[in-house]
């Protein structure tokens, strides 16, 4: 399909700067732009890019303005990260969904499943399980018992659903992930071997919820681990029994959180981060990359570093110090020959 | 069913206080108990909401003593953690187990299974492997061949065991977990390129070992990677070729062992810790979140931190004064001036 | 099979110091070695047991010169480890190799399967896909629609490959990888939820690149996240959307790599490193255990330690100092003391 300037910034309430008829076919990335492609430039740090690239149609943010000529025409729209975002959108959208079921899936009989569904091979429902309308099971996927899967999520290859866990509406979730597995619970007995404390909860996952692929959400002991609505995670990431995340809180890649800690709304977590058990995060705390937090935060809003963490510009201000310690230390030696000499 | 304070104290040899004839039928969190439920106090950091709950009965250390009035019949016993898991087991087994053997499950023909065995839809059991009796293997599971595993042990979904592999009695294994692929070795080349070195051992795993989900232990390069008996492992840990794991040894989330460490009994690793290779580590050992081991410790029952890792009473105290880090170089700048205006 | 040291040093282009006729059967750990076995000293951290070892022969490097009389008999090598990795590969290749495609496989109609190709159990492939020859895929084993998989590559249990991925030749992946599931790409909109960015691009992994278990690599928004020729990359770890790895680069368990960051040739990252997003790190890094990069690094060859990670050399320092941080506060301490003593 042939699309022009002009079409694409009506579709997206953007300005046109330059040829309104200039034409694409397809989309790119800013570095590797060729002629007939739309690319777009939100992080500054490719700005140098847009004047080289051989892009057609480049969508910036309203407020960019070239220190230079750039030859490709340019649609200014609000926020070009989303709005480039929106076009991804309907680029996937001509691609066809999977449909129909695998007669090589197993189907306990005591099995719901809902109207337009797709349930790839191999795929395993067991007994007095839900699922939802329009939802997608692709191969390998495993569902326990009495679990309800929601209307239009998707389950990628080799997803593994405990028995009695709940996954809310419009979720996705990537292939291998573990949800519903025993949190790590062991009373540890006086002859100092472990006794299993049986984990009889289950998990929420609430709707509109992203998981990344191998990523482990256990069991409560009792009650419910949940995950609220909105809320995204990456690849990797352990999330112990008994905990809460936040509605719209992000977890980046391979971050790991003890049990029985919640977070609130709007938390985003860096990658690596790793959590006590026990804790209430504020809502809208950010946590840096690889940063440890042993205790609770409770004003909002709030940035932590370090491992254990405090504040964010703290942390800086002391890290800075640090990577000039042998520095200080030489101050302190002549600090201490110079106080010598003078009592002499 | 409906229990009374005096029949559960009797079963778990506690003293009633309040009473006897209060009834529950289920269990509950203390923060979230409702009447007619059961729950437990041994975190500290949960005592406030004893005087709040509406849980009928709360079992207490027995050296518990309350601040103010709590409405709820109380059980003293020795270790409230360890009763209530009793009670949580009890709970667990009036659930029914899982039986018989999918005729969607694929077994070698030279494979013996042994009596009383759960396999589930899609199992892959390889040749001359041997399956004890009273084992479960749930949907998916992958086993090698040449492999052994014991009598009541449970595979949950999706394990996946390569050849050779032997895994104990009584043994949990999660879903997604990888036993057995090839160590992490390769021998660099003049050009550059890495040769593979081939993995030719395998894994051993010993008796009642519980083990996380998605967690990965890999086979040896010769003999064999070793996890002792009562040890518990966590979800997406690594454990690379020839690491041996001690006795009763517990290793939290996300914790990376390298090549060839051994571990004594009692250790106990945070989470997110990791681990150089060829160490030893010595009984009893603590080692807290996010630090990193790069030597062997000998002295037995020490606790380290940081990364890379020393004594936590000595990391906590430089890290008290890391913190402060912009202070301390404040008084140096005024020692620095004092010191000019002394000698002026 | 028995041979003697004799042949042996013959096929390592070795040197045999003893006697040349003793006789091996197989192969065994310097620490645990019998008699009849032939066993290796590479890492110096081991040279103890080649005193007390039972091994009859021991390759060890050219430069070994014993502190005192060795029972065993010596094969002197350019390069002990690589010798010994090379006798591996003979013991492997009597081990016979898996052939056949099981029947209860699931290929789809369109898909293309090479010559002497093994696919196990429950293995699935989707459209248009098109498998090498002399590949094999073990049981479990996923394949999306519209991918490419070279020939002699190895696919263990339960990979999951999303649709339109290109795996190279003499590939080896093990079990649980996931490649190609969607980037963690996000754009938050005014009221705080998340809107997914589609993710259209795919992942290209070129020849004889060998991955860990349970390693995740998402697929580009858009273009292709790429593993140069020679890579290798251990279990656990997280690769983000856009990243390229650069030829013969090793990246160690439990890393985590944000999107768009691209590394050069003969990178090392050692474990639990991780690495902020659109950073460019040059050829022959080398990064520490457990460090954090957040900073592009230009100059070739040079090691980073720390969190946020800086010159290895520098952080050594820095660390040191760290650990005696109280003594320099003693010495502050004093300093300020004697000063006020000085002015009374």
């Amino acid at each position: 399909m042939i699309f022009t300037a002009q079409q694409i910034a009506e579709a997206l309430n953007g300005v046109v700067e330059g040829d309104p008829s200039t034409e694409v076919t397809s989309l790119s990335k800013i570095e590797e732009g060729k002629k007939g492609t739309l690319t777009f430039l939100a992080n500054p740090k490719y700005t140098q890019y847009i004047y080289q690239t051989q892009a057609s149609i480049i969508i910036v943010n309203e407020d960019f303005t070239p220190e230079k000529k750039i030859p490709a025409t340019l649609i200014k729209v609000k926020d070009a990260y989303s709005a480039f975002a929106q076009l991804l959108e309907l680029y996937q959208q001509t691609k066809g969904k999977r449909s129909g079921i695998s007669d090589r899936a197993y189907i306990a009989p005591s099995a719901t499943i809902g109207k337009d569904v797709y349930i790839g091979e191999f795929v395993s429902v067991g007994e007095n399980t839900i699922i939802g309308d329009n939802t997608s099971l692709f191969p390998h996927t495993t569902i326990g018992n009495n679990c309800r899967i929601g209307n239009s999520t998707t389950l990628f290859a080799d997803v593994k659903i405990y028995d009695e866990c709940i996954i809310g509406n419009e979720c996705t979730l990537h292939a291998g992930i573990v949800i519903g597995a025993d949190g790590f619970g062991f009373a540890q007995q006086q002859d100092k071997n472990y006794r299993k404390v049986p984990q009889i909860g289950n998990v929420i996952i609430e709707d509109n919820v992203d998981i990344g692929a191998n990523t482990c959400i256990d069991r409560a002991t009792l009650g419910s681990t949940i995950i609220r609505k909105g809320a995204i995670i990456d690849n990797l990431v352990q999330i112990a029994h008994n905990v809460e995340i936040g509605e719209n809180t992000a977890v980046a890649a391979q971050t790991g959180i003890s049990g029985s800690t919640k977070f609130g709304k709007n938390c985003i977590l860096a990658g690596q981060t790793g959590f006590a058990g026990h804790l209430n995060i504020a809502n809208g705390t950010i946590i840096t990359a690889q940063s440890g937090v042993g205790r609770n935060i409770k004003e909002e809003n709030t940035i932590y570093e370090g491992s254990p963490a405090f504040r964010h510009k703290d942390f800086q201000k002391s890290y800075i110090y640090f990577r000039r310690l042998s520095e200080l230390v030489k101050r302190i030696d002549e600090l201490e020959q110079k106080l010598k000499d003078n009592t002499k």
